[in-house]
């Protein structure tokens, strides 16, 4: 008979996490008027249930939760500490299930609709034909914007693995390697650390990788993402990050290596060189550090991401570097930040028009990247706790301008 | 002003190649009369335009197709062959540009609906109000399956790629690293060789990715995947795949590695062991291969995946694997493989109960597994052709059970 036993290097979430979150999770649904949510994506469903095992969590307004799981239930209750865990055979259980959790209904539900696709979404709506369905997805995110102690330890040891590994990469590099084969170096440095390769996001069309090795021009090519930059990628069907380009001295490399343990990313970028780079861009480089400084002092609860990206936009000014501050002339984008977590781009968003003020226990990307079309980009990044009384600094990696 | 110029290591995709693909596509809204196919999910725009930018590609039923462009038009230009490129500033510009190009309307509208997120179809209800929508992805899915001489080539390439990979991993195991360790010194070999680490899937609730290294025990754990084993993975955030499990001597080592190479990908494992495995799994692995004969007699044109299924399990049963083909026991799937090209699990499946025939131009998986629980798990697996005369293996690595 199979049964699962977490093996000694997972560690489960502990249970007044799960308790903690759910409750406020419940305090939400109660606002919308909502009878339950209904929780299905696997980052959702690992922060509120502490597996990502393929499952529906049923979260009443009220009452305790429900964990639908569809495989090995073995596992899964190995790995959540929510008391009720039953098999979910196939769609059409759902209703008798929810039913006989809610007393009835329900009359609403709440979904992920910001990342459910419409055909999954019929089945619902065919499942439950009277019921209200209404996205929850807004207040899962502002929930998770905001990190417990538990979730910034993760981070701390995501951001200590990332100093590791970065100490590592000037060791690495060498003049006539492709940018992709830097990255495949760091990578395996990387994933010995225990490192999670795949960094998570809620758009549909778009992964997110670690592997934005970026040399020389290519620091100056534009991809899909929303970003200053994007490199050329590998082939015009993973248009960015690492490509083939190769590395030669004198030209800027920019590591920007999203890490991740445990399923919390910490995001940062630095800049190594084979020999001496451009002097514009160690010019830039150090413009970076001072806008970077700019921010940190004004980085604290109350503060709103239109501010933050104003006061950095009027610092690269005063610097002289207006033109090449976060993109291209033309192509510039209108953020300076943003949060990180379970998600590699989580709520808040430091970006213009945005009003809404930051609250401690946030943690943000600092993105501060600049870019010299033909010659190459600077980047520094840091993710960045937004503390109570002040910046804390997730992710303490050197950040001199490394020359190999 | 910035321009985009393809890199010499990029390639585009022929002329020929995407007019054919939109008449196809073309053909199959007639026939659902529909007026216009909006394909914005990245692999398919890939497929049907040659880029992956941003970017809403309008196909109409009768007519040349329109690429609207959210960001850098110049690197859409150089990577598409398509005639009309044109920037998208907004969705709203979205319906004045689709009735330009229709002469009107659209009063029908075929949408990537199985992947498209609620909260992105309730925008474009709202901007067409009085249109029917569509799922025309069953469509695209169906038309991709059939491989062109064209893509053929491409994964052929993979094939050798996968090949070189696999033809280094004895070199790189040693007793005592963990299974990611293991994965990262093969994922840095397979990406200086051009690979792109990311296995493109239309699941919004799964990530696929290359590194199932999967040593002893760890082969007789299941996860969400639906797969004969899942392994532990690196934690209950990422659980699936390679783990901190250290492989000791005497225990087989599996090692599932999809190779992408421009876009295009292979599936396929092989078996290794530092020392001697158990002897079951010797014996299980020559099984597999006996199972992989049957199967390629079998392979061609007008076959079902229900027949290859009732195959391969009646041919595992006579030779003494009843229990551990597929899975353990009361965890066994039902499918024996599944298609594979843009994406790492298309069309057709190769499972029970599908009895639609395949075709001269499809590409197979063939996903041939058999798990012990407590003692590890034997794979073999490669990517076949169904060619009209006979299969074609694409993944021509070597498959004797290789002892380091």
């Amino acid at each position: 008979m199979y049964s699962y036993r977490m093996p000694p290097f997972h560690q489960p979430t502990p249970a007044e996490e799960i308790s903690a979150r759910v409750r406020r999770f419940q305090a939400a649904l109660d606002r919308k008027s909502l009878d339950a949510g209904l929780i299905v994506f696997p980052t959702d469903l690992f922060y509120f249930s502490g597996t990502m095992q393929s499952a529906h969590l049923l979260v009443p307004a009220r009452g305790e939760p429900l964990l639908m799981a569809r495989r090995d239930l073995s596992r899964v209750r190995a790995e959540t500490s929510l008391a009720d865990v039953v098999p979910l055979p196939g769609f059409r259980a759902l209703p008798e299930l929810v039913a006989a959790r809610l007393g009835g209904g329900p009359r609403s539900l709440g979904l992920e609709l910001d990342v459910l696709p419409v055909a999954r979404f019929e089945r619902y709506r065919e499942l439950w034909p009277r019921t209200r369905f209404l996205d929850v997805s807004p207040d899962i995110l502002a929930q998770r914007a905001v990190k417990s102690e538990y979730e910034l330890g993760l981070m701390r040891r995501a951001g200590d693995l990332a100093h590791r590994v970065y100490g590592r990469i000037p060791g690495l590099m060498k003049e006539g390697q492709t940018e992709i084969e830097l990255a495949g170096l760091i990578t395996s440095v990387a994933y010995a650390g225990g490192h999670q390769n795949f960094l998570r996001t809620r758009a549909f069309d778009r992964v997110t990788h670690s592997w934005h090795v970026i040399g020389g021009e290519s620091g100056g090519i534009l991809s899909y993402i929303e970003a200053p930059f994007g490199g050329y990628g590998l082939s015009p069907a993973f248009p960015v990050g690492a490509s083939q380009k190769v590395l030669r001295s004198g030209e800027a490399v920019l590591v920007d290596f999203g890490v991740c343990l445990g399923g919390y990313q910490v995001d940062l970028t630095r800049m190594f060189a084979l020999g001496r780079p451009p002097e514009r861009l160690l010019e830039a480089y150090q413009a970076l550090g001072r806008i970077e400084a700019a921010l940190l002092a004004r980085l604290r609860p109350g503060a709103t991401g239109d501010e933050l990206y104003g006061l950095a936009v009027t610092t690269a000014g005063d610097l002289g570097f207006a033109d090449a501050f976060l993109g291209p002339p033309g192509h510039q984008v209108r953020f300076v930040g943003h949060g990180v977590g379970l998600e590699i781009d989580e709520p808040p968003v430091l970006a213009a028009g945005l009003r809404e003020p930051l609250e401690a226990g946030m943690t943000v990307a600092l993105e501060l990247k600049m870019v010299f079309p033909g010659l190459g980009a600077a980047g520094l990044e840091n993710t960045v706790l937004v503390g109570p009384g002040g910046p804390e600094i997730l992710t303490p990696a050197e950040d001199g301008f490394i020359m190999v």
